[in-house]
């Protein structure tokens, strides 16, 4: 597994406050949203800041959770973008091997790619993703684009 | 403030296991490291991950914070740099018109820069500081450099 964050997803109870405060409030631009579900902001070279509803965030790692199990602060993930559907498995069961816990298998996730999550042994969540649909450049520019 | 996150920063009641996790288990490399106190992993262009003791960083944000008050993954911050000293209480003034709640007032820290915090709308933490020990390069290294 590389060294590398390709996004930081805040989980929200009110993604509309956190809309507000990032894009009206401070001015950034959204690099991609979907309207009242998922705000995405360039926060560096390469670098993705996700605003997410908590209890959908939640429910991607866990389609069980409760709603209200994490919000605020407690949620966050980190994410970390591969370059196949088999590297998700490998590096999920890398992270395993180093300590980690598997929370959610490689499969193929309602979003359309493939992923899995491992929580590192004090509990803090990656998401492993191979997102063919998201391109991070060597300039350090970030696209959504779309499937062929 | 510019949409730029330059360390994550989670707090974890046990900075070993966290170390063995990241350092020896995933053979990332720390690029600064104060043994038992904290440690920055390179994880992006530009980009730092810091792993430090949950209880200090509880008490950089409020140094009346009770041992115990933030553990796990509640205990998470972004940085933001700026370039002077004078730009952290600037940064901080723009997030609280935003919408935000300055944490700390800009001040100089025990770690010997000037810096402040502020709270999102939902309770996520950022610090804001001048750091010019700390240079993020555009070719995207990061280095610590040794005061003047």
């Amino acid at each position: 597994m590389e060294p590398r964050v390709h996004i930081i997803t805040l989980g929200t109870p009110d993604l509309a406050a956190a809309r507000r405060f990032y894009v009206e409030g401070l001015g950034w631009e959204p690099t991609m949203e979907v309207p009242g579900e998922i705000v995405f902001l360039r926060v560096g070279h390469g670098l993705l800041l996700g605003l997410w509803d908590a209890d959908a965030l939640e429910r991607d790692i866990d389609p069980g959770a409760p709603p209200g199990r994490a919000a605020g602060p407690a949620a966050v993930t980190l994410a970390h973008n591969v370059g196949s559907d088999a590297a998700v498995a490998e590096v999920l069961a890398q992270a395993e091997a180093a300590g980690g816990t598997v929370l959610k298998q490689a499969q193929l996730g309602d979003v359309g790619f493939v992923h899995g999550y491992f929580a590192d042994p004090v509990g803090f969540r990656w998401e492993v993703a191979h997102n063919p649909g998201l391109v991070f450049r060597a300039d350090g520019s970030v696209s959504f684009v779309e499937a062929e």
